[in-house]
């Protein structure tokens, strides 16, 4: 099957990679040129801008556009004046879903279809597949449904779910038409809000098993040092590395997360490499709106991106306030960093 | 290699069937003496008492415990008696590290061994294997070796972690010795506190996507109702049972928490056999303990044990003073449930 | 000075007796006319309807409106074509400030000032004043000054500030020009997310102290339970009314808050009247929401509001997938209600 | 009335000096002769050691220790072999009330009344009063009521509790017997560990009106920074002082922990003596301790007591965590500091 994809940084890049290797027809535009030719190289066919992109496509043209969140709105622009009824533009990227509404709404004149797809598989989707979340009209979803077959996953070697029986269902093969407009982000939204919590949760835990030896350094005996009351319960020093590595068989807490940290604590235990400023990227805030909004209590979700926020110093103030109160009520002078 | 087991709840039992398929001999006591048949007529020796199991060991013997924590200390008192030095004793269930610091030093002047193990992978680790987590002396735990292998799921399929060559460390084979006493259960402790913050995560998510229609929903408008300010954009019916499904492939928060979520979904997406009270028993507990006595900050797996204390009543009160609060600022009366 | 005031619920109504015992000149006018006859009653003019309002003010005419948030918009539509250049609308409700933005920016083209003032005082505000946080323009907030002043309390008895100096500033007597359009909502807002927090403090705490007598009571001994490891410790039989009275003299927690508990736990220490779902009504919300646009970690303002949602049973569906998936992997079943 | 006092800090000294100024006698004691000379200078008594101390006292003896918790077990050595049947010790101090049950049990054989007080007051306590909370057994509270009476800050102007009449009760003169042993430290606990969410509910709305301008920054655009959506929104320069100052007067949030924080951004807005580094010193920790414990939720104890253990950098590791998994995951690399 035919399809354009706007946009070839890494995810775009990787998921034409796929496609071809499926056995699809990639056309591929992107602002680099280099970034076509690699693709080029590799079996696709380069377009030299958008009017030549929907000229190589023949109709009903398939269109996705892997580009940040912030510069779909310019993409629509420039390529819908070249696109006719029947079309459909998809949005693979990490948009909010309620910009998806309103592009739908945009094009939907024109008889032009919209399609919202969160995609999640990062730097392993060439190889593992890509997990798609999809949101649009029934006609255009089901019209593309050899694309998203070839992107997924497929149901692979994975155990199937007790009561699920049968030719595997697209959810089983990492697919999964979750609604109208916006139902494909929004689904992608909750998923890394979640992932935000799952990730805190791993590290909050390994955090403690480094703090499991605390109880043999000296402790200063003061007002303002809280005392610990059982030293000789924090005496170990916990291999972490081994500890992530173990957790992978037959535990709980068994997961792709956690075989990723494993990657990382083996490498090196003590993450010299990292500072601790940790990102968020707009998913993550965009969960905890939705569950203010909605009603929702979502207090690990939310506690896990304000840790993000904290990481990068917004607490500071807060946190000088705290000091501040203590002088007054208490005449507590701040401690100096050990 | 031979090992007593006494204990055989469902985790106990299940472990001597695993131990038997692997070619090990077992002598098993329960105070039930239908659950010691059960495992006589799979090929284990049964026991009449404590004094019994020791006569039937050879020294240097290996008792396990697979007991409630609640009765560990009742156990030791039973069994130490009939034990020579050299002997070991192993506590597998969840007890708290802290005891077993006691119980080491209680077994250690007479020469007995103390090992404690936790064990994750409830009912279906006869199939799939235990993660174990162990803590205790080299020469105890070395000496054990064998039945800690026959236990553990083994290396399996399980992609290998990035670095690593050569033959399988105990980590990958699924279990690891942490460190001396305590270092086990210490790290199962960390490993539960986890596991509550994971399945939080998930629930909260879901339950988010369960709300992503509430738009559709009449709202009332008065003053004691928070406005949803945009009900377009919560038009959703999410298929909760589907998206959890498409998550176990190729997405971020795949894991094994998430295919246990799918299949109790599938069965059920509303989950009409679930009231909510969720229990906690122990470790979840013990985990916030530590974390706040070494000044670990732990958010999540806190609010996680919180959230659990709450959906059994334990913050009405909390809530009855907000409202009280309220009536008293605001003359505002309680809106009675729909 | 004269003012106008639209919406005579209890806020407006209590505003205009102020207003009129501080010798100022007010006309009123409510959907009820009862409301408009009671303040006639205490020497208000009564308007019928939005002209004769208008008319009876001279230019520039002030005009404070005190209705529900969700109907500012169409009293701006229904009192602007009465208004000309030089007026000024207030609004004084629980606006979210985001709307202030749009309605000054409505009013502007004709020349009528917008003034955005957030109002504290609830039921108490008649005897005790209205502490008001107010956005706008320079002009007309100046020209409102003998208006704010009579509303708000005044500087009263209350301990001066260390540093303050010379007459008592606006904020020392309880009014406040935080900036231009929407700054007075903002402040409010953030003042009622701060109160959320503030409120819950006092309820964990409280409620804590309900819990000091929990090691009294029998505990069942189960897998399902978690143990309480030292009953001797909680054998306590606090009175939780004599504390919040003690608390209000000489102690760092003391608020006008905690004298509102205090009130309540003395009626009754039970508060057998209040079910425990409690209410939220948009400005906690709209905190939070800012709170994640501008990355400030909030995480106990967010988990107040939470809380809220939570005692209205919107986690129950979470809580269920809790337990769901224990069955799941533990085969744990949930214990019913004691 | 006569008391001993041991440890003339800052606390026990003003508590003398308060004593005296009520007609109290005091026989007082310190390792440092300069703290007994200074209090000698004003009515005091000095003793040379415990011996002397005792010696000058009228039996019943009544002596106040206001020493270092990790001290008070080797003062009530010291002392006690100087005591005799009918006296009384009273720990004044932020002792765990775990500690006074010990206590109690110690001294009872020998008919040693223990009383544990836990005082709120700080540095203010002087002119202010102490806020006490006393548990003990009713005989020995009852003999000391005038010394309790002249510490605690007495009815005051404080308006009246709703329902409160008749004679002041010793809660409205600021001091309360709570209940046996350990009652008075455990209120006292409590008490702190909601001091610690009330000063971070502040903390945290203060921090957002910094944020508030956030929009008149440029922002960069790229996939590591959430990007802001409304920057229109957030163009506020808050005065935070004034605003303080302002919440003093008829809002919800008036509190005496406003006022000190009114205090301090009166001084200097950017605080920019403080580095944000806050202490907790032991209260905070036990109730978070006894809510997990005793099962009551109690989620913003809790994360306040977290917040300031992240402001000393012991969430470091986590955060390097999430970094490496955002690196494993998604190639992410980490942002430096701006």
């Amino acid at each position: 099957m035919q399809l354009g994809m706007i946009g070839l940084g890494r995810m775009g890049a990787n998921m034409v990679m796929r496609l071809l290797r499926a056995g699809h027809e990639c056309v591929v535009y992107d602002r680099d040129p280099k970034a076509i030719q690699t693709l080029v190289d590799q079996g696709a066919e380069g377009a030299t801008d958008m009017a030549d992109l929907c000229a190589k496509l023949a109709p009903p043209r398939n269109i996705w556009m892997m580009v940040p969140a912030g510069v779909v709105d310019a993409v629509i622009s420039d390529v819908s004046p070249h696109l006719a009824a029947g079309d459909t533009l998809i949005d693979g990227g990490n948009s909010n879903y309620r910009d998806d509404l309103k592009h739908a709404e945009r094009l939907r004149p024109e008889g032009i279809h919209f399609i919202d797809c969160g995609t999640s598989g990062g730097v392993w989707g060439l190889e593992r597949g890509y997990c798609l979340m999809i949101g649009g009209d029934d006609e255009a979803v089901e019209r593309l449904d050899p694309i998203f077959a070839a992107l997924a996953p497929g149901a692979g070697e994975i155990e199937r779910t007790h009561g699920r029986s049968g030719p595997a269902s697209r959810s089983e093969q990492g697919y999964l038409h979750c609604g109208p407009n916006g139902a494909g982000h929004f689904v992608k939204m909750v998923h890394n809000g979640i992932e935000y919590a799952l990730m805190a949760a791993y590290a909050e835990g390994f955090n403690l098993l480094r703090h499991a030896g605390v109880g043999r350094n000296d402790h200063e005996v003061d007002a303002e040092t809280a005392p610990l009351s059982n030293p000789e319960h924090y005496q170990y020093d916990i291999p972490v590395a081994e500890v992530a590595e173990v957790w992978r068989r037959g535990s709980v807490v068994a997961s792709w997360l956690l075989d990723l940290t494993a990657n990382a604590l083996l490498e090196d235990p003590d993450l010299k490499g990292f500072g601790g400023r940790v990102s968020d990227s707009g998913e993550g805030r965009w969960t905890c709106l939705a569950a203010i909004e909605t009603g929702t209590p979502a207090p690990l979700l939310t506690t896990a991106l304000f840790e993000r926020f904290s990481s990068r110093g917004e607490a500071d103030f807060a946190n000088q306030i705290l000091s501040a109160m203590r002088y007054q009520f208490g005449g507590h002078h701040e401690k100096p960093k050990d």
